[in-house]
Protein backbone atom coordinates (compact mmCIF):
# COMPACT_ATOMS: atom_id res chain seq x y z
CA UNK A 1 0.00 0.00 0.00
CA UNK A 2 3.12 2.20 -0.21
CA UNK A 3 1.55 3.55 -3.93
CA UNK A 4 -0.32 6.08 -1.72
CA UNK A 5 1.44 6.54 0.94
CA UNK A 6 3.15 10.30 0.87
CA UNK A 7 6.35 10.18 3.15
CA UNK A 8 8.10 13.25 1.91
CA UNK A 9 5.51 15.65 0.17
CA UNK A 10 8.09 18.44 -0.58
CA UNK A 11 7.13 17.84 -5.05
CA UNK A 12 3.61 16.23 -4.32
CA UNK A 13 1.10 16.81 -6.31
CA UNK A 14 -2.25 15.94 -6.26
CA UNK A 15 -2.47 14.66 -10.11
CA UNK A 16 0.07 12.15 -9.08
CA UNK A 17 -2.60 9.91 -8.09
CA UNK A 18 -6.00 9.12 -10.37
CA UNK A 19 -9.05 9.20 -7.67
CA UNK A 20 -9.85 6.31 -10.78
CA UNK A 21 -7.23 4.21 -10.36
CA UNK A 22 -8.05 0.81 -8.45
CA UNK A 23 -4.87 -1.11 -9.64
CA UNK A 24 -3.49 -2.56 -6.54
CA UNK A 25 -6.80 -4.93 -6.22
CA UNK A 26 -7.23 -7.86 -9.06
CA UNK A 27 -10.35 -8.27 -9.57
CA UNK A 28 -13.64 -5.81 -9.31
CA UNK A 29 -16.02 -4.59 -7.30
CA UNK A 30 -18.14 -7.39 -6.04
CA UNK A 31 -14.26 -9.27 -5.55
CA UNK A 32 -13.27 -6.41 -3.47
CA UNK A 33 -16.43 -6.25 -1.19
CA UNK A 34 -15.78 -9.93 -0.65
CA UNK A 35 -12.30 -9.40 0.75
CA UNK A 36 -13.46 -6.93 2.74
CA UNK A 37 -16.52 -8.26 4.33
CA UNK A 38 -14.94 -11.28 4.28
CA UNK A 39 -10.86 -11.03 5.48
CA UNK A 40 -10.31 -7.39 6.13
CA UNK A 41 -12.78 -6.17 8.43
CA UNK A 42 -12.78 -9.45 10.54
CA UNK A 43 -9.00 -8.94 10.79
CA UNK A 44 -9.56 -5.48 12.07
CA UNK A 45 -11.78 -6.37 14.45
CA UNK A 46 -9.41 -9.42 15.85
CA UNK A 47 -6.64 -6.18 16.00
CA UNK A 48 -8.70 -3.67 17.67
CA UNK A 49 -9.67 -6.14 20.35
CA UNK A 50 -6.11 -7.24 20.79
CA UNK A 51 -5.12 -3.36 20.66
CA UNK A 52 -7.92 -3.21 23.67
CA UNK A 53 -6.89 -6.19 25.79
CA UNK A 54 -3.06 -4.58 25.55
CA UNK A 55 -4.39 -1.54 26.64
CA UNK A 56 -1.11 0.35 25.97
CA UNK A 57 -1.24 1.62 22.33
CA UNK A 58 -3.67 4.19 21.28
CA UNK A 59 -4.68 4.88 17.08
CA UNK A 60 -5.78 8.19 15.93
CA UNK A 61 -7.31 7.92 12.66
CA UNK A 62 -7.74 11.34 10.82
CA UNK A 63 -10.34 11.52 7.73
CA UNK A 64 -10.14 14.49 5.67
CA UNK A 65 -11.92 14.94 2.41
CA UNK A 66 -14.04 17.48 -0.43
CA UNK A 67 -17.64 17.08 0.37
CA UNK A 68 -19.21 13.60 -0.58
CA UNK A 69 -15.53 12.21 -0.87
CA UNK A 70 -17.32 9.53 1.32
CA UNK A 71 -15.73 9.96 4.65
CA UNK A 72 -18.95 8.83 6.40
CA UNK A 73 -18.95 6.02 3.89
CA UNK A 74 -15.67 4.68 5.37
CA UNK A 75 -16.54 5.25 8.98
CA UNK A 76 -19.55 2.66 8.08
CA UNK A 77 -17.78 0.52 5.53
CA UNK A 78 -14.40 -0.41 7.35
CA UNK A 79 -15.56 -0.24 11.41
CA UNK A 80 -18.73 -1.54 11.60
CA UNK A 81 -17.51 -4.69 12.59
CA UNK A 82 -15.50 -3.71 15.41
CA UNK A 83 -16.74 -3.63 18.79
CA UNK A 84 -18.20 -0.76 19.46
CA UNK A 85 -16.05 -0.60 23.04
CA UNK A 86 -13.06 -0.07 21.62
CA UNK A 87 -13.76 2.88 19.13
CA UNK A 88 -14.56 6.02 19.07
CA UNK A 89 -15.81 8.71 15.94
CA UNK A 90 -14.66 12.40 17.03
CA UNK A 91 -16.93 14.67 14.11
CA UNK A 92 -15.19 18.25 14.25
CA UNK A 93 -17.80 20.81 12.89
CA UNK A 94 -18.12 24.47 12.90
CA UNK A 95 -16.64 25.47 16.22
CA UNK A 96 -18.77 26.77 19.00
CA UNK A 97 -18.34 29.86 21.15
CA UNK A 98 -15.88 28.32 23.79
CA UNK A 99 -14.10 26.11 21.06
CA UNK A 100 -13.25 29.68 19.45
CA UNK A 101 -12.16 31.23 22.55
CA UNK A 102 -9.28 28.54 22.63
CA UNK A 103 -6.21 27.84 20.04
CA UNK A 104 -7.54 25.79 17.64
CA UNK A 105 -5.68 22.54 19.04
CA UNK A 106 -7.56 22.82 22.46
CA UNK A 107 -10.57 21.28 21.21
CA UNK A 108 -8.54 18.37 19.53
CA UNK A 109 -6.64 18.02 21.83
CA UNK A 110 -9.86 16.55 24.10
CA UNK A 111 -10.52 13.94 21.80
CA UNK A 112 -7.44 12.13 20.97
CA UNK A 113 -7.27 8.05 22.09
CA UNK A 114 -6.71 7.02 25.27
CA UNK A 115 -5.00 3.81 26.10
CA UNK A 116 -6.45 0.48 24.12
CA UNK A 117 -8.69 3.03 22.26
CA UNK A 118 -9.21 3.65 18.51
CA UNK A 119 -10.14 7.31 17.50
CA UNK A 120 -11.27 8.05 14.00
CA UNK A 121 -11.71 12.02 13.48
CA UNK A 122 -14.09 12.67 10.98
CA UNK A 123 -12.96 16.07 9.81
CA UNK A 124 -9.88 17.54 11.85
CA UNK A 125 -7.35 20.02 12.70
CA UNK A 126 -6.84 20.36 9.38
CA UNK A 127 -10.10 22.02 8.87
CA UNK A 128 -7.85 24.89 10.25
CA UNK A 129 -5.63 25.40 7.22
CA UNK A 130 -8.46 23.87 4.79
CA UNK A 131 -11.56 25.88 4.74
CA UNK A 132 -10.36 29.02 7.29
CA UNK A 133 -7.73 29.39 4.68
CA UNK A 134 -10.20 29.24 2.05
CA UNK A 135 -12.71 31.59 3.33
CA UNK A 136 -10.39 33.62 4.68
CA UNK A 137 -11.46 33.75 8.29
CA UNK A 138 -7.82 34.36 9.62
CA UNK A 139 -5.06 36.15 7.85
CA UNK A 140 -2.22 34.10 5.83
CA UNK A 141 0.04 35.14 8.47
CA UNK A 142 -1.57 33.01 10.93
CA UNK A 143 -2.82 29.65 8.62
CA UNK A 144 0.71 29.25 7.14
CA UNK A 145 2.04 28.88 10.71
CA UNK A 146 0.19 26.31 12.04
CA UNK A 147 1.61 23.44 9.70
CA UNK A 148 4.81 23.46 11.97
CA UNK A 149 2.20 23.47 15.11
CA UNK A 150 0.46 20.67 13.88
CA UNK A 151 3.55 18.43 12.41
CA UNK A 152 5.05 19.56 16.03
CA UNK A 153 1.24 18.58 17.70
CA UNK A 154 1.45 15.25 16.09
CA UNK A 155 5.26 14.34 17.02
CA UNK A 156 4.16 15.13 20.31
CA UNK A 157 1.14 12.48 19.92
CA UNK A 158 3.54 10.04 18.57
CA UNK A 159 6.11 9.92 20.58
CA UNK A 160 4.15 9.49 23.91
CA UNK A 161 2.70 5.97 22.46
CA UNK A 162 0.23 7.15 19.56
CA UNK A 163 -0.14 5.75 16.26
CA UNK A 164 -1.48 8.71 14.34
CA UNK A 165 -2.97 7.59 10.70
CA UNK A 166 -4.17 9.76 8.07
CA UNK A 167 -6.35 9.47 5.21
CA UNK A 168 -6.89 11.95 2.19
CA UNK A 169 -10.01 10.63 0.30
CA UNK A 170 -9.30 11.69 -3.20
CA UNK A 171 -12.28 12.26 -5.40
CA UNK A 172 -12.24 14.03 -8.61
CA UNK A 173 -14.60 17.30 -9.48
CA UNK A 174 -16.97 14.98 -12.13
CA UNK A 175 -17.48 12.61 -9.41
CA UNK A 176 -19.11 14.81 -6.63
CA UNK A 177 -21.15 15.96 -9.20
CA UNK A 178 -22.96 12.67 -9.43
CA UNK A 179 -22.86 12.46 -5.62
CA UNK A 180 -24.47 15.54 -5.33
CA UNK A 181 -26.81 14.90 -8.32
CA UNK A 182 -27.64 11.30 -6.77
CA UNK A 183 -28.35 13.28 -3.54
CA UNK A 184 -30.70 15.78 -5.04
CA UNK A 185 -32.27 13.15 -7.08
CA UNK A 186 -32.91 10.07 -4.52
CA UNK A 187 -36.17 11.13 -2.02
CA UNK A 188 -34.33 9.23 0.36
CA UNK A 189 -30.86 11.04 0.59
CA UNK A 190 -32.47 14.36 -0.47
CA UNK A 191 -32.30 15.71 3.38
CA UNK A 192 -28.81 15.53 3.10
CA UNK A 193 -28.53 18.02 0.23
CA UNK A 194 -26.98 21.21 1.44
CA UNK A 195 -27.50 24.36 -0.82
CA UNK A 196 -24.35 25.40 0.59
CA UNK A 197 -22.47 22.57 -0.62
CA UNK A 198 -22.91 24.14 -3.86
CA UNK A 199 -21.62 26.93 -2.86
CA UNK A 200 -18.26 25.19 -1.49
CA UNK A 201 -18.44 23.21 -4.98
CA UNK A 202 -17.47 26.49 -6.28
CA UNK A 203 -14.48 26.89 -4.46
CA UNK A 204 -13.17 23.47 -5.59
CA UNK A 205 -9.78 24.54 -6.97
CA UNK A 206 -8.82 26.31 -3.87
CA UNK A 207 -9.36 23.75 -1.75
CA UNK A 208 -7.35 21.72 -4.63
CA UNK A 209 -4.74 23.87 -3.87
CA UNK A 210 -4.89 23.96 0.24
CA UNK A 211 -4.97 19.82 0.43
CA UNK A 212 -1.66 19.59 -2.25
CA UNK A 213 -0.27 22.19 0.52
CA UNK A 214 -1.62 20.24 3.42
CA UNK A 215 0.21 16.98 1.67
CA UNK A 216 3.38 18.59 1.23
CA UNK A 217 3.73 19.89 4.50
CA UNK A 218 2.16 17.92 6.92
CA UNK A 219 3.45 14.50 6.05
CA UNK A 220 5.95 13.46 8.21
CA UNK A 221 7.71 10.06 9.06
CA UNK A 222 5.58 9.91 12.12
CA UNK A 223 2.13 10.52 10.60
CA UNK A 224 2.54 10.79 6.36
CA UNK A 225 -0.84 11.32 4.84
CA UNK A 226 -2.38 8.57 2.63
CA UNK A 227 -3.81 9.57 -0.91
CA UNK A 228 -6.69 6.93 -1.22
CA UNK A 229 -8.06 7.07 -4.56
CA UNK A 230 -12.01 7.42 -4.18
CA UNK A 231 -13.67 7.75 -6.80
CA UNK A 232 -14.87 3.87 -6.23
CA UNK A 233 -16.42 3.11 -2.73
CA UNK A 234 -15.15 -0.06 -2.53
CA UNK A 235 -11.90 0.51 -3.33
CA UNK A 236 -11.25 2.98 -1.30
CA UNK A 237 -12.43 1.01 1.55
CA UNK A 238 -10.49 -1.89 0.50
CA UNK A 239 -7.37 0.35 0.27
CA UNK A 240 -7.96 1.44 3.88
CA UNK A 241 -8.51 -1.69 5.48
CA UNK A 242 -5.42 -2.65 4.20
CA UNK A 243 -3.35 -0.28 5.61
CA UNK A 244 -5.33 -0.27 8.77
CA UNK A 245 -4.32 -3.73 9.01
CA UNK A 246 -0.85 -3.25 8.11
CA UNK A 247 -0.38 -0.34 10.54
CA UNK A 248 -1.82 -2.72 13.48
CA UNK A 249 0.02 -5.33 12.38
CA UNK A 250 3.45 -3.75 12.80
CA UNK A 251 2.15 -2.40 16.24
CA UNK A 252 3.51 -5.95 17.26
CA UNK A 253 0.86 -6.04 19.87
CA UNK A 254 0.79 -9.11 22.71
CA UNK A 255 -2.40 -10.28 24.97
CA UNK A 256 -1.25 -9.28 28.58
CA UNK A 257 -0.04 -12.05 30.60
CA UNK A 258 -2.70 -13.58 33.17
CA UNK A 259 -2.34 -12.18 36.73
CA UNK A 260 -0.33 -13.97 39.11
CA UNK A 261 -2.30 -17.02 40.38
CA UNK A 262 -4.80 -16.68 38.33
CA UNK A 263 -4.37 -20.14 36.95
CA UNK A 264 -4.94 -21.71 40.46
CA UNK A 265 -7.58 -19.73 41.91
CA UNK A 266 -10.09 -21.90 43.46
CA UNK A 267 -14.08 -19.91 42.57
CA UNK A 268 -16.36 -21.01 45.39
CA UNK B 1 -41.29 -7.50 26.12
CA UNK B 2 -43.40 -6.02 28.82
CA UNK B 3 -42.47 -9.54 30.97
CA UNK B 4 -39.09 -8.09 32.02
CA UNK B 5 -39.79 -4.25 32.37
CA UNK B 6 -40.43 -2.87 36.38
CA UNK B 7 -42.88 0.12 35.53
CA UNK B 8 -43.76 0.20 39.74
CA UNK B 9 -40.80 -1.80 41.80
CA UNK B 10 -42.12 -1.36 45.19
CA UNK B 11 -42.91 -5.24 45.86
CA UNK B 12 -40.08 -6.57 42.99
CA UNK B 13 -38.18 -9.66 44.49
CA UNK B 14 -35.09 -10.72 41.52
CA UNK B 15 -35.94 -13.97 42.78
CA UNK B 16 -39.27 -12.92 40.46
CA UNK B 17 -37.15 -13.61 37.20
CA UNK B 18 -35.57 -16.61 36.56
CA UNK B 19 -31.97 -15.95 35.06
CA UNK B 20 -32.32 -19.07 33.15
CA UNK B 21 -35.63 -18.16 31.38
CA UNK B 22 -36.03 -18.67 27.50
CA UNK B 23 -39.74 -18.63 27.27
CA UNK B 24 -40.36 -15.79 25.01
CA UNK B 25 -38.34 -16.98 22.08
CA UNK B 26 -39.72 -19.98 20.15
CA UNK B 27 -37.06 -22.26 19.56
CA UNK B 28 -33.27 -22.47 20.47
CA UNK B 29 -29.72 -20.81 20.50
CA UNK B 30 -29.19 -21.46 16.86
CA UNK B 31 -32.50 -19.86 15.57
CA UNK B 32 -31.85 -17.05 18.45
CA UNK B 33 -28.83 -15.56 16.87
CA UNK B 34 -30.14 -16.40 13.07
CA UNK B 35 -32.86 -14.01 13.84
CA UNK B 36 -30.99 -11.50 16.07
CA UNK B 37 -28.10 -11.02 13.22
CA UNK B 38 -30.62 -11.12 9.97
CA UNK B 39 -33.45 -9.40 11.53
CA UNK B 40 -33.46 -7.37 14.44
CA UNK B 41 -29.35 -6.11 14.19
CA UNK B 42 -29.81 -4.54 10.45
CA UNK B 43 -33.38 -3.33 12.12
CA UNK B 44 -31.03 -1.57 14.78
CA UNK B 45 -29.29 -0.20 12.23
CA UNK B 46 -31.93 1.31 10.18
CA UNK B 47 -33.31 2.79 13.33
CA UNK B 48 -29.77 4.39 14.33
CA UNK B 49 -29.77 5.93 10.73
CA UNK B 50 -33.14 7.36 11.25
CA UNK B 51 -32.25 9.03 14.74
CA UNK B 52 -29.03 10.19 13.10
CA UNK B 53 -30.76 11.60 10.13
CA UNK B 54 -33.78 13.17 12.58
CA UNK B 55 -31.16 14.86 14.96
CA UNK B 56 -33.93 15.57 17.27
CA UNK B 57 -33.97 12.77 19.81
CA UNK B 58 -31.36 11.04 22.37
CA UNK B 59 -31.55 7.59 23.51
CA UNK B 60 -29.50 6.67 26.57
CA UNK B 61 -29.06 2.86 27.69
CA UNK B 62 -27.95 2.18 30.59
CA UNK B 63 -26.35 -1.54 31.48
CA UNK B 64 -25.79 -2.65 34.83
CA UNK B 65 -24.83 -6.33 36.38
CA UNK B 66 -22.68 -8.78 38.39
CA UNK B 67 -19.25 -9.29 37.03
CA UNK B 68 -19.48 -11.44 33.81
CA UNK B 69 -22.87 -10.48 33.56
CA UNK B 70 -21.99 -10.18 29.85
CA UNK B 71 -22.60 -6.09 29.79
CA UNK B 72 -19.60 -6.22 27.19
CA UNK B 73 -21.10 -8.78 25.61
CA UNK B 74 -24.58 -7.11 25.11
CA UNK B 75 -22.43 -3.90 23.23
CA UNK B 76 -20.36 -6.51 21.08
CA UNK B 77 -23.42 -9.06 20.08
CA UNK B 78 -26.49 -5.67 19.42
CA UNK B 79 -24.78 -3.29 18.92
CA UNK B 80 -21.92 -3.94 16.09
CA UNK B 81 -24.13 -3.74 12.88
CA UNK B 82 -24.74 -0.32 14.30
CA UNK B 83 -22.54 2.47 12.38
CA UNK B 84 -20.23 3.38 14.70
CA UNK B 85 -20.74 7.46 13.39
CA UNK B 86 -24.09 7.39 16.08
CA UNK B 87 -23.17 5.07 18.90
CA UNK B 88 -20.64 6.07 21.52
CA UNK B 89 -19.92 3.66 24.59
CA UNK B 90 -18.94 5.56 28.07
CA UNK B 91 -17.91 2.90 30.41
CA UNK B 92 -17.75 4.36 34.00
CA UNK B 93 -14.54 2.98 36.48
CA UNK B 94 -13.52 3.96 39.69
CA UNK B 95 -13.60 7.71 40.01
CA UNK B 96 -10.59 9.55 38.89
CA UNK B 97 -9.45 12.55 41.58
CA UNK B 98 -10.96 15.09 39.60
CA UNK B 99 -14.71 13.10 39.70
CA UNK B 100 -14.01 12.50 43.38
CA UNK B 101 -14.00 16.44 43.86
CA UNK B 102 -17.38 16.49 42.21
CA UNK B 103 -20.49 15.50 42.75
CA UNK B 104 -21.15 11.75 41.30
CA UNK B 105 -23.63 13.15 38.97
CA UNK B 106 -21.01 15.43 37.60
CA UNK B 107 -19.08 12.97 35.41
CA UNK B 108 -22.11 11.49 34.21
CA UNK B 109 -23.85 14.33 33.11
CA UNK B 110 -21.09 15.08 30.55
CA UNK B 111 -21.64 11.90 28.84
CA UNK B 112 -25.51 11.85 28.12
CA UNK B 113 -26.07 11.67 24.60
CA UNK B 114 -27.02 14.47 22.25
CA UNK B 115 -29.52 14.98 19.44
CA UNK B 116 -29.07 11.99 17.40
CA UNK B 117 -27.11 9.90 19.55
CA UNK B 118 -26.78 6.53 21.30
CA UNK B 119 -24.96 6.36 24.25
CA UNK B 120 -24.31 3.23 26.19
CA UNK B 121 -23.39 3.30 29.98
CA UNK B 122 -21.69 0.64 30.64
CA UNK B 123 -21.88 0.66 34.65
CA UNK B 124 -22.97 4.36 35.35
CA UNK B 125 -24.23 6.33 37.76
CA UNK B 126 -26.07 3.17 39.61
CA UNK B 127 -22.41 2.27 41.24
CA UNK B 128 -23.17 5.00 43.12
CA UNK B 129 -25.57 3.06 45.19
CA UNK B 130 -24.65 -0.32 44.42
CA UNK B 131 -20.47 -1.11 45.00
CA UNK B 132 -20.62 2.59 47.16
CA UNK B 133 -23.13 1.32 49.42
CA UNK B 134 -21.80 -2.44 49.86
CA UNK B 135 -18.17 -1.34 50.39
CA UNK B 136 -19.93 1.41 52.62
CA UNK B 137 -17.70 3.67 51.25
CA UNK B 138 -20.13 6.66 51.92
CA UNK B 139 -22.68 6.59 54.72
CA UNK B 140 -26.37 4.90 54.37
CA UNK B 141 -27.43 8.81 55.09
CA UNK B 142 -25.58 9.53 51.75
CA UNK B 143 -26.63 6.87 49.52
CA UNK B 144 -29.85 6.46 50.21
CA UNK B 145 -30.83 9.87 48.94
CA UNK B 146 -29.33 9.03 45.95
CA UNK B 147 -32.07 7.14 44.66
CA UNK B 148 -34.75 10.17 44.92
CA UNK B 149 -31.60 12.68 43.15
CA UNK B 150 -31.70 9.64 40.32
CA UNK B 151 -35.21 9.53 39.65
CA UNK B 152 -35.01 13.26 39.29
CA UNK B 153 -32.35 13.11 37.33
CA UNK B 154 -33.40 10.92 34.84
CA UNK B 155 -37.19 12.95 34.93
CA UNK B 156 -34.80 16.02 33.38
CA UNK B 157 -33.21 14.27 30.72
CA UNK B 158 -36.59 12.50 29.60
CA UNK B 159 -38.49 15.79 29.89
CA UNK B 160 -35.77 17.34 27.73
CA UNK B 161 -36.04 14.83 24.97
CA UNK B 162 -33.67 11.64 26.12
CA UNK B 163 -34.66 8.38 26.38
CA UNK B 164 -33.64 6.12 29.11
CA UNK B 165 -33.63 2.89 28.74
CA UNK B 166 -31.73 0.50 31.68
CA UNK B 167 -31.16 -3.03 31.61
CA UNK B 168 -30.57 -5.10 34.51
CA UNK B 169 -28.39 -8.28 33.29
CA UNK B 170 -29.68 -10.95 35.47
CA UNK B 171 -27.36 -14.15 35.97
CA UNK B 172 -27.11 -16.76 38.70
CA UNK B 173 -24.43 -17.40 41.53
CA UNK B 174 -23.73 -20.80 39.73
CA UNK B 175 -23.33 -19.08 36.11
CA UNK B 176 -21.20 -16.53 37.57
CA UNK B 177 -19.38 -19.35 38.93
CA UNK B 178 -19.12 -21.49 35.59
CA UNK B 179 -17.95 -18.08 33.59
CA UNK B 180 -15.14 -17.12 35.65
CA UNK B 181 -13.98 -20.81 35.96
CA UNK B 182 -14.42 -20.68 31.76
CA UNK B 183 -11.90 -17.29 31.95
CA UNK B 184 -9.26 -18.87 34.32
CA UNK B 185 -9.39 -22.39 32.26
CA UNK B 186 -9.14 -20.57 28.45
CA UNK B 187 -5.25 -19.73 27.89
CA UNK B 188 -6.41 -16.29 25.33
CA UNK B 189 -8.93 -14.86 28.42
CA UNK B 190 -6.66 -15.82 31.34
CA UNK B 191 -5.49 -11.72 31.14
CA UNK B 192 -9.32 -10.81 31.87
CA UNK B 193 -9.30 -12.95 35.25
CA UNK B 194 -8.78 -10.68 38.29
CA UNK B 195 -8.34 -12.17 42.02
CA UNK B 196 -10.40 -8.93 42.82
CA UNK B 197 -13.34 -10.28 40.87
CA UNK B 198 -13.12 -13.56 43.57
CA UNK B 199 -13.80 -10.78 46.30
CA UNK B 200 -16.27 -9.23 44.74
CA UNK B 201 -18.29 -12.63 44.66
CA UNK B 202 -18.09 -13.08 47.92
CA UNK B 203 -20.08 -10.14 48.52
CA UNK B 204 -22.50 -11.62 45.90
CA UNK B 205 -25.90 -11.43 48.48
CA UNK B 206 -25.21 -8.00 49.36
CA UNK B 207 -24.98 -7.19 45.83
CA UNK B 208 -28.00 -8.68 44.92
CA UNK B 209 -30.09 -6.94 48.06
CA UNK B 210 -28.38 -3.82 46.51
CA UNK B 211 -29.81 -4.79 43.05
CA UNK B 212 -32.92 -5.45 44.23
CA UNK B 213 -33.67 -2.01 46.02
CA UNK B 214 -32.43 -0.10 43.16
CA UNK B 215 -34.53 -2.31 40.63
CA UNK B 216 -38.06 -1.08 43.27
CA UNK B 217 -36.71 2.82 43.91
CA UNK B 218 -35.73 3.47 40.56
CA UNK B 219 -37.90 2.04 37.96
CA UNK B 220 -40.37 4.97 37.24
CA UNK B 221 -42.59 5.44 34.27
CA UNK B 222 -40.30 7.34 32.78
CA UNK B 223 -37.19 5.38 32.98
CA UNK B 224 -38.13 1.96 33.67
CA UNK B 225 -35.38 -1.06 34.63
CA UNK B 226 -35.47 -4.40 32.44
CA UNK B 227 -34.40 -7.25 33.90
CA UNK B 228 -33.08 -9.17 31.73
CA UNK B 229 -32.45 -13.24 32.11
CA UNK B 230 -28.98 -13.54 31.35
CA UNK B 231 -27.75 -16.98 31.86
CA UNK B 232 -28.05 -17.94 27.86
CA UNK B 233 -26.01 -15.02 25.90
CA UNK B 234 -27.88 -15.57 22.94
CA UNK B 235 -31.75 -14.73 24.86
CA UNK B 236 -30.12 -11.84 26.61
CA UNK B 237 -28.83 -10.48 23.32
CA UNK B 238 -32.32 -11.44 21.55
CA UNK B 239 -34.18 -9.74 24.58
CA UNK B 240 -32.43 -6.67 24.74
CA UNK B 241 -32.71 -6.35 20.64
CA UNK B 242 -36.18 -6.58 20.57
CA UNK B 243 -36.66 -4.56 23.52
CA UNK B 244 -34.61 -1.33 21.48
CA UNK B 245 -36.25 -2.19 18.15
CA UNK B 246 -39.75 -1.44 20.37
CA UNK B 247 -38.78 1.43 21.89
CA UNK B 248 -36.99 3.43 18.92
CA UNK B 249 -40.38 2.45 17.07
CA UNK B 250 -42.21 4.15 19.64
CA UNK B 251 -40.58 7.64 19.52
CA UNK B 252 -42.13 7.80 15.69
CA UNK B 253 -39.45 9.20 13.72
CA UNK B 254 -39.15 10.28 10.66
CA UNK B 255 -36.36 11.16 7.98
CA UNK B 256 -36.27 15.24 8.00
CA UNK B 257 -37.66 17.02 4.66
CA UNK B 258 -35.25 18.26 2.11
CA UNK B 259 -34.34 21.99 2.42
CA UNK B 260 -36.18 24.52 -0.17
CA UNK B 261 -35.00 24.00 -3.85
CA UNK B 262 -32.96 21.04 -3.40
CA UNK B 263 -34.83 19.40 -5.92
CA UNK B 264 -34.45 21.73 -8.56
CA UNK B 265 -30.54 22.43 -7.74
CA UNK B 266 -28.49 22.68 -10.52
CA UNK B 267 -25.16 21.08 -9.85
CA UNK B 268 -22.38 22.80 -12.13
Amino acid sequence: MDRYKITSGSKFQLSDIDPDDTSLFDGGKKEGRKVLDEELNPRLEELQDLLYAEGKRRVLIVLQGMDTSGKDGVIRGVFNAVDPLGIRVASFKVPTAEELAHDYLWRIHKQVPGNGEIVIFNRSHYEDVLVVRVHKIVPKAVWSRRYDQINEFEKTLTDTGTKVVKFFLHISKDEQKARLEERRDTPEKRWKFSLGDLEERKLWDDYQVAYQDVIRKTSTDWAPWHVIPANAKWYRNWVIANVLVETLESLDMKYPPAPKGAETAVIE
